[in-house]
């Protein structure tokens, strides 16, 4: 329910972010799929802080160890389990974090649901640090949908007012965006990471937009009404921290556009049938069009902040200043990227498995 | 999985557009609960067609029967079904709406996935026609929600670049949009319907926004990660037709915002601890705050327009001009209030009948 | 949770037993699977009552109306949805069934759960007429599972002491048993139906056993663990009402076998591999072997007998004669036995659309 | 799907016999509930192999380390997870096993669905030494439901013809089965182990029955239809492997009772509604009565024996004889007495976790 995802596949993600380990289980996949290790480990980097000079200087490193489901490289059809031991374990009295609530952090609302007895350490299970085992999921998803000529790549499309390029909606760049701070436009990347510099030395942070293109995928993928691509995508992307708006192509202009322009029209092209736009994003009717799946996702500026900021104690009921310690990413967007192309992939993949209807047919 | 929804509940959508009945099971439902009828009546009639001068001139009624699940005015334990019979069941061929698919409609995608099996009358299970079950569902829902203190409102935000005032984050106005034109500055709500009239006049059509809130929701209501708040409402909001982009709060600004700004600063007024804004929207870390919750959801132009469009003959692969025949909605959005209202309803009450840790804690 | 069932296809029963109609919902099916309503009727009435002589002289023709799902003869991808209307709906005054619950029946836990809310005529959504939907959800999927080349045919294996011949686990015998009094031993059935005349006369009720085999199944059906073939044929087995008991293949003599014995040792015969026994009932980890699948299910004597019986008035809180008014069924076996093979084919056709696996594979 | 259970929980076991560790997630419990890791230690050593004269002389220690969702011995809200590191890992070659199946384990079924790329080594994910990690959840869920009133426990009802005498259905004595050898009567006791000596000298097994009862449960747990407590605690038992048949109550006897004798009467004493007799073991409609729950679960002779047996070599397809070699447990039974609690445990607290009817009437 909380942290279990998947109508074919069942994963299930664990640990809390000072705790012994976090980590993941993956059941429901097929056996025989390849398992490239190193490819996944690059994969974690691009998520893992302190690689550069626009994210926190704390280290950790993301090395998963696989305790299941994989035998020689490859699936042997168990669930797939893989753990992240946690370095810096809990220790120390967090009670403050219990007291005083950070603003924009789910302190408060723990503390109101579990009553005190949640892991208050570094935000324990609502920790950023729980994507990591998603991006451990997402990976493998990723590597066995390019087995089947699927692609997923996002970039950032906006950090605090400076906007990169829009994907081409039928030709998505996905090779011009793999580097370490994918944008389409690299001047409007330099742009932003001055206001990411900018942001941290006021104390500060700042939030921005994603953009994710899925290519490849066949026509005929998803289900209707509540098995559409959108609602299963959207399950899971709101379920990374910080996601708090998301569209599918150009799904955030609807108020802006006559159907006449907002229809994609059909068209054959080489004895395929194409769209000439796709202000859809490549969904009709929950399901997939063959052409490139779009959409974008809103994080919101880090809410750990070195400014004071007013919060209550809730054990004196007294409004009292807030000062956070320790150095926080001033922007999260960067490192969300490969996470929401491991959530994407996950729920693709997901859906791939369930596609008994065109399995069928065929 | 496809027309099915709910972790606690469970609803079960069916019927075609054209078929002999559309309906809904909804299982799960405790016992004891009231069932007000002619309120239920008055929730469906905001959606049904035909009601006033924006919406399409076709004259439907939705008048629910009842097969189970309900006796004398209560909920029975057993699982509620109702079905609305169709007076214009299909008839005739539709085969040129599987060979020549509508740009912006599911034909299409439709016509791939059931390979020619599929209901093609009126859109068949795609139609929006299917949301009238949504709202007996939904209807219900709120009605219990209501019993509990719960109130969800929505208005249109905007029409084809007219925009209304937002709600009051911190307290919305949901006395004042029990209009059948729900908006809360009445003079843009005339621009808005100016702009209809003018698309229908053109032959084409127009889309919108839709802000919602939620108000009375105690704090503690949600699940981390997968089953928050955002993933439970956000999976069943798009499976309504034309709905492509959803955010929470101010979650679509989150790029125009610094931390200091998007956090929601706590403070202790009456012994009651509330925050000062309320750009969150009433949810952290996937868990309700207990200040209201608000988000919106943008509805694409209607699909169907008088104009010309481009398609292909799936038949004979050629390129050709389609003109959709018939009298549609020029815009969706004022019918699609209530759907939205419902959906949000439906998703909440799921989150309230599963919310075990609070129960336990009490 | 309650009324539904399914990984893959999604079922949903609803209905009670004198209300306006009892029916169902099959999400998840393919679209173009062909639909025979003369096969489907002819299947319904091996359950219906008044059909003979040894069962209730009610008469109940369950004729079912599809409203969505199929059309023109073939499963059109939406959800399948069909009711039986209910001739003889309620009436007259049930306090009596909610104050003074028969003993063996669902009246005094429903009335524990459901506050008095419940449905109480006639067993409400307990009642044993709730197996109608569930035959015809059966009745669809075993016709699918014939076109695929999978049989399931069950008799009666024994009625109060009566022992039927089993079935030869290597070669069941399913055209030996088609019959409306499905019997091996044609000179056992009759004296079962001897016990059954006499129960009658004394106003009591037997039990029995029925036998179900499937065969023609593909061998790697079934998950591991909580996904295999006996957990989910169970699962959905003892949501028939009176089942009490149920075994797969030997499973009952596990006790009087030693492992020399209950091993199903390997052989090749005409380049296959087939068991030489099947002990196991066709079932190895959850997975099928290949061979045929073979369960056992224990229905225990209709609760409803005109004797008078003990129980106790739960307003006044004293104890109490009761008798039980109407005409019932001395024996329910002979009437259980197409709902049993409808139960394991909605069980076997779920699994068959979950198979990934081996399709992965292939 | 597979190795999951759970509709309010949600339990994932993953790991392989000889690989590098196994374990479970379990999501969805309530924080604050206490953890006694000594007590859980006492259960899992019940089900370690090693620990005296009738089980294998394997030492196999089973001591989870936990890795999320448990702090200073309570409950956190996060999900629960608990390893077992595996001492003797998967080392060799053990294309054997893939290539002769041994009869009666899960060998033949896992090659053909997994296509050899499963993990054959010591029975992979199919082992018995998953219980562990069943156990561990199980235990687990046995303290909670303790902190409420409800015990489970469960006695060997007959080994290879030697029976132990039943429970008393009204007030099973679970004082009395706290051995390490559970019986009821110490003398059939002494019997049993004698069998299972014997047929450890002739390189044989035998199996047996495990009777288990649930006291202290309240009245109205467990759903109609599909999510009986028959339902839920068969799904979950038939993944324990070797379990091969089931029944609740006098379930097994049905056909040797009529339903003047099956029916369990009520009557008023002190004022509480009881049953006079219990041969519905403690359900009706899929619905606690208050009564004790009873079933009772058959194992079979356990599949690894010393005498010579017939397979097949699946890669030159001729038939061969094969010795399995190592030392096994002659009989699994008096090891199984606890997995089938925890097995049971786990489902009833799934159903009290969802009551939630039960809940809103209070």
């Amino acid at each position: 329910m909380s942290s279990t995802y998947g109508e074919n596949l069942k994963l299930s993600i664990f640990g809390q972010s000072h705790g012994p380990a976090i980590g993941m289980t993956l059941d429901g996949i097929p056996a025989g799929l390849p398992v490239d290790f190193e490819k996944l480990q690059q994969f974690l980097n691009r998520r893992a802080p302190g690689q550069n000079d626009w994210s926190t200087p704390r280290k950790e490193e993301d090395c998963p160890e696989f305790l299941g489901g994989v035998l020689d490289g490859f699936t042997c059809g168990a669930p797939i389990a893989a753990v992240i031991y946690n370095k810096n374990t809990r220790s120390g009295d967090y009670d403050n974090l219990k007291n005083c609530p950070r603003p924009g952090h789910a302190d408060y609302t723990a503390q109101i649901k579990y009553g005190g007895f949640q892991d208050a350490a570094g935000g324990g299970h609502f920790s950023g640090r729980l994507t990591a085992p998603l991006c451990i999921a997402g990976g493998l998803c990723k590597q066995w949908l390019e087995e089947l000529g699927i692609r997923i790549g996002a970039h950032i499309l906006e950090i605090h007012n400076v906007a990169d390029d829009n994907f081409d909606f039928l030709n998505p760049q996905l090779d011009a965006i793999a580097t370490d701070f994918p944008v389409l436009n690299q001047k409007r990347g330099e742009e932003m990471r001055l206001h990411i510099q900018d942001a941290r030395k006021k104390g500060d942070s700042v939030g921005g937009l994603i953009q994710c293109a899925i290519t490849g995928l066949p026509d005929g993928i998803g289900e209707p009404m509540f098995g559409g691509v959108e609602s299963r995508i959207s399950q899971i992307l709101y379920g990374i921290p910080a996601v708090k708006a998301l569209w599918f192509g150009s799904g955030i202009e609807a108020s802006q556009m006559f159907g006449s322009q907002f229809n994609d029209d059909y068209q054959v092209i080489d004895g395929k049938v194409i769209t000439a736009t796709n202000h859809n994003g490549g969904i009709l009717g929950g399901i997939t069009t063959g052409m490139p799946v779009l959409f974008c996702a809103a994080i919101k500026p880090t809410p750990s902040i070195s400014k004071p900021q007013q919060t209550v104690n809730l054990k004196t009921g007294e409004n009292t200043t807030l000062e956070v310690q320790g150095r926080h990413d001033p922007c999260i967007v960067p490192r969300a990227v490969p996470v929401v192309e491991a959530a994407a992939a996950i729920a693709i993949y997901d859906m791939i498995l369930g596609n008994t209807q065109t399995d069928r047919r065929k």
